[in-house]
C-alpha cells in the first residue's frame, strides 16, 4: 500500500504514531507561520500542518499545492491545538515531514463541497468530479449497502440469484425495446430485456421456486425525472404460494432494510384495499405520512340548492387542519393549483372554521350555517380548520384533490423526508373498462390471477372482479409490486374470453 | 405457502407428522398392491405410497400420473421398510390421503435425469426442462453460491460495488462492439460495454479507491467453447496500492472462496515468472497439478552428428514417468498427435529407458547410448521412463512441447478435476516485438506500467522491461489478470514513444 492509514481513521488514541496518507487536497490555509491543509479521500478529511519555522522549505512547497492535487504525504499525529469537534478526526492534525504529488490538477471547473457551486449541467459533464462530493458518494455507497442487503437477505430465504442473458429475443412488453443488429445474421435483432418476465417464468417452470435478481432493464422511453433508458429492479419469482407469502416476504425485506441501513424500526405495513386508498387519497400510491384524508359529502350537500353541486358525479374535499386563517391571497394561490391543466379542477370551494366561532366559506349565498356546520361534522371539523372541496366527474376529482392533498401536505410540513409511511396496496381490480374501446383491459397484465372467491365473476361481472395483485407503496411512491400469476390452463383462457383478444395473446405465447 | 415441506428435508424424526408437498413427478413403480412415486423439487427427492388396498381410488388416481406432472399431496410421514440410504429423504416415505395436478405435463423429449438421454441440441431447445436436472441446477447454484460469497468478501475489505452503465459511448477495446441504434438521434449508435473499463478508471479519479462491480460485458466475436457474446466477470480497481497488495487480495478472495464453496484448502499460492512459465510449461497458463516440465537440451545434443538437431534453435522435452513400455501404436499416435496442425511440430523424437535396463530410441541411429543415457540424466529419468523430445523453432516448439506435456497428463490421469492449483504468473514483458510489422505492441495494453527497475530500459533496450502486470492461472485456465497502471503523464508519455504510436492513442484518449 502506499498509505498506512486512510484520511478518515485517525484519532487522539493515535498521536505519536508516524503515518503515510494518500488523497486529494480539499483546501489548504495559509497563516503565515503555519500553513494548513486538509487532505480528503473516500474516508473522511485529515487536517495536515507545515511549520514555516521548523522546515521552511517543506511550507514553500506546499503553499504552491492548488485543489484537488493528489498527494501522498508521510508525517506524524499529533493533537490540535483548534479541534474541531465536527469530523471524527477533528482532535487531531498530522506535522507533514515529506510529500510527493502524486498527481497535478487543473483547478476544477465547480467547488468539490457538500453545496456546490455547480450547476447540474456542469456537474454532468464533470461526473467523475460531481462523485468526490460527499453527498453523491454517499449515495453510492448506500446504494451498495442496500444491494449487500437485499442479497444476504433473500440468500437466507433459500432465494437463488440467477443471470438472465441481456441479448434476448423481443417479447411483447408495455413499452419500447432497444434493439441490437446481429452481425451473423444480416437484418436480424436481438432486444434488450426490458424485464428478465419471460425468463423468470422458465425458471419457475424449471423448478427454481425462490428466484431473485439484481438485473438491469432497458426501455427505449422518453426520459422523465425517474424514468431512464436503463435502471436496475430487483425481480423475485416465487412458486408454490399465496399472496399472504410473498406480502410477508418482501414487506419482511423493507423491513429489514430500513432497520440495518436506516437504523429505522418500521412497524408491519399497513395494507389498504384499492378501493379505500382511491376512496381516502384519491390515487393507487398514498403518501400515508400524513392523515387529511378524503370526505364524500354527496349526502350532505345535493338536493340543498346548489346547483354545481347537485350536477356532480362527487363532491369530495379535505380538512386542512389549523389553516382557517388563510388569506384570501392563499386562497386564490390554491384555486390557481387546482386550476392547473396537471390538476385538472374547474375551482375550490373552501369553508372556514375560524377561531372565534364563525363560519366563513365560498358557497355562503347558497347553503344555511347549518348546512356548513354539517359539513364541517363530517370532517370532524375543529375551530381553526379550513375545509377544502371539489366538486365533478369521479376520476378527475379524485386525482385534483389527491394532488391538492399532497400540496397541503408539503405547506403544512407533514411530508417529512426523514420519515417513512411504507404500505401494501391490495385488492387491485382485475379488469379496467375503457370507454374508448367498450372492452375490458388487464389492470396489470393478463396473466394476473382473480381472487377466488371472484372468478365466477369473470363472465357475469368481470369489472367487479379482483386480482391477486399488489403494490407496495412508500411515501406516495409506487416502489414495488407484483401479482399470483394464473397456472392453470383453463382460467386463463376464461381470462383471455373475458379481454375478448385471446387469439392474440395466443399467438404471441412461446 | 402450497406446502408445509420441501422435497428435501424430510427425516425419520418427522415421523408420524401430516405434510403437504408439492412438486414435479420424477418416476412412478406400480408394484400391484402398492404404487410408488418419486416426488421432486429443487430441495430433493421424497417417495411417496400410494396402498390398493386402504385406498383403492386414489391409487387408481396415482396411476394415471405422468413424468413431470406438477403434483400438491398431503399425506403422513411413514418409516421405508426398503430404506434407501443414497438420499437424505430414504429413511421416510409418505402415506398419501389426497392429491392434487396442479399441472399435467406432456412426456418430456428427454429423460430428467443426471445423465439425460438428450443430445446437446434437444436439451438447448428444452433449456427449461434440462436446467430441471441436478447436475445443471448445482450448476446455478454454485455459481450463486460463489457470488454471494466474494461480495461478501470484497465488501468486508472495503470494496464498493458500482454500477456502471450498459449503453455507453464506443471506446476502443480488443474486440468488435456490438452496437444498439437511437431513436433519439438518427444515425447514431450506442455500444454495449466490452468491460466497465473506462468506468471504473473514472471511479479511481473521483476517488472510490476500491470498486468491484460482478458485471455483464458484451463482445461481438465468432463463438468458441469458452467465449460468448455475453458473459460476466469481477471487475475490480484499486487505488494507492502496488501489485503485492493485489495479488494478496486476490489471492485472499480465491482461497476464501474455494474454502467456503468448494470446502477445499488451497495453500498460499505459488509465483512463478512468465519467463519460468515458458521455459518449464512452454505457455502463460501452466497445468500445475503435475509436473512433467520441460528440459532443454541444446547443450547436450547439438554438434553431436544429427543435423536436424543442429540445424533447431530449440531442442525440448518431457519425462513421461513409467511410460517405457508404450508400444508402437501409441508412439505412432503420440507423433500424430504433435503433428496435427493444432498443435504443430513435425515429429516426435522418443527415448525409451526399457526397466530391464536397455535404451531403446527414434535417434540411437545418430547418437550413441552414452549420449542417449546423457540426455537421460537431464530428465532424471528412471528405468521405465519415456521422454519426449521436440526440436524446432522456439515459440512453435514450445506450443506444442505444451499440448503434448497436457495430453501426457489426461493420458496418465494427471489431471484431476478434483484437484486444483492455483498460481500467478508474473512478471510478463512490458513490450512484445512483431516481427511482420517490425515494432512493439503492447502485451497487455499501453496503459501498464514497467517495474521501475526496468523504466530505463524503455528507450535502450524495450523487449527487457518487465511489466506490473499478472495473470491467476488454475489447472491450465487463465481465470484472471491485471496490471498497475501509470499514473505519470511522463511516464506514459515514454510508454507511447516506446510504442512508436503516441499520436493515435493520444487522440483516441477521451
Amino acid at each position: 500500500m502506499l498509505r498506512t492509514k486512510t484520511c478518515g481513521e485517525l484519532r487522539i488514541s493515535n498521536k505519536r504514531e508516524q503515518v503515510t496518507l494518500c488523497g486529494w487536497l480539499q483546501r489548504s490555509r495559509d497563516l503565515g507561520g503555519m500553513t494548513f491543509i486538509d487532505l480528503r479521500d473516500r474516508y473522511g478529511i485529515t487536517q495536515l500542518a507545515f511549520n514555516m519555522d521548523t522546515d521552511a522549505a517543506l511550507c514553500e512547497r506546499a503553499r504552491k499545492l492548488g485543489r484537488e492535487f493528489v498527494l501522498k504525504i508521510v508525517g506524524n499525529v499529533v493533537e490540535r491545538s483548534n479541534k474541531n469537534n465536527k469530523i471524527p478526526t477533528g482532535e487531531i492534525e498530522i506535522l507533514v515531514s515529506d510529500f510527493e504529488v502524486l498527481n497535478v490538477s487543473k483547478t476544477p471547473p465547480f467547488t468539490i463541497e457538500d453545496k456546490s457551486d455547480g450547476g447540474d449541467e456542469l456537474r454532468m459533464k464533470y461526473r467523475y468530479l460531481d462523485l468526490r462530493r460527499t453527498p453523491v458518494r454517499q449515495n453510492l455507497e448506500l446504494r451498495h449497502h442496500l444491494a449487500i442487503e437485499i442479497r444476504n437477505y433473500l440468500n437466507r430465504l433459500n432465494f437463488i440469484e440467477i443471470e438472465t442473458p441481456c441479448l434476448i429475443k423481443s417479447t411483447p412488453e408495455g413499452a419500447r425495446d432497444f434493439v441490437v443488429p446481429s452481425r451473423m445474421n444480416t437484418g436480424e435483432f436481438y432486444a434488450l430485456p426490458q424485464s428478465p418476465q419471460t425468463f423468470k417464468q422458465l425458471l419457475m417452470v424449471s423448478g427454481y421456486d425462490r428466484y431473485f435478481q439484481i438485473v438491469r432493464c432497458f426501455r427505449d422511453e422518453d426520459l422523465r425525472a425517474d424514468r431512464q433508458p436503463e435502471f436496475t429492479q430487483i425481480d423475485c419469482e416465487m412458486s408454490f404460494v399465496t399472496q399472504e407469502d410473498i406480502l410477508e416476504t418482501f414487506e419482511g425485506l423493507v423491513r429489514h432494510l430500513f432497520k440495518v441501513v436506516k437504523q429505522v424500526d418500521v412497524p408491519p405495513l399497513q395494507r389498504m384495499t384499492y378501493a379505500d386508498a382511491m376512496r381516502f387519497y384519491g390515487c393507487d400510491k398514498p403518501d400515508t405520512r400524513f392523515d387529511m384524508t378524503f370526505v364524500e359529502l354527496n349526502e350532505v350537500v345535493k338536493g340543498k340548492g346548489a346547483a354545481f353541486f347537485d350536477t356532480a358525479e362527487l363532491i369530495i374535499g379535505i380538512n386542512a387542519k389549523g389553516c382557517a386563517d388563510y388569506t384570501r391571497k392563499q386562497l386564490d394561490e390554491l384555486t390557481d393549483f387546482v386550476k392547473r391543466p396537471q390538476v385538472g379542477a374547474s375551482g375550490l370551494t373552501y369553508i372556514k372554521f375560524n377561531t372565534d366561532g364563525s363560519v366563513k366559506s365560498s358557497i355562503d349565498k347558497f347553503f344555511s350555517e347549518d348546512v356548513l356546520r354539517a359539513i364541517g361534522q363530517k370532517f370532524d371539523a375543529q375551530s381553526g380548520d379550513l375545509l377544502l372541496i371539489l366538486s365533478g366527474e369521479t376520476e378527475p376529482m379524485q386525482k385534483a384533490l389527491c394532488e391538492l392533498r399532497l400540496e397541503m401536505g408539503s405547506r403544512l410540513g407533514l411530508r417529512d423526508p426523514k420519515k417513512f409511511a411504507p404500505l401494501w396496496v391490495v385488492d387491485f381490480p382485475l379488469l379496467e373498462w375503457d370507454k374508448d374501446t367498450a372492452r375490458y383491459y388487464a389492470k396489470h397484465h393478463p396473466f394476473t390471477s382473480p381472487k377466488s372467491e371472484d372468478i365466477d365473476k369473470l363472465e357475469t361481472s368481470p369489472g367487479d372482479v379482483h386480482a391477486n395483485a399488489y403494490d407496495m407503496v412508500i411515501n406516495g411512491v409506487e416502489v414495488g409490486g407484483g401479482s399470483i400469476r394464473i397456472h392453470d390452463r383453463t382460467l386463463q383462457n376464461r381470462m383471455f374470453q373475458a379481454l375478448q383478444h385471446a387469439v392474440m395473446f395466443f399467438i404471441q405465447s412461446p
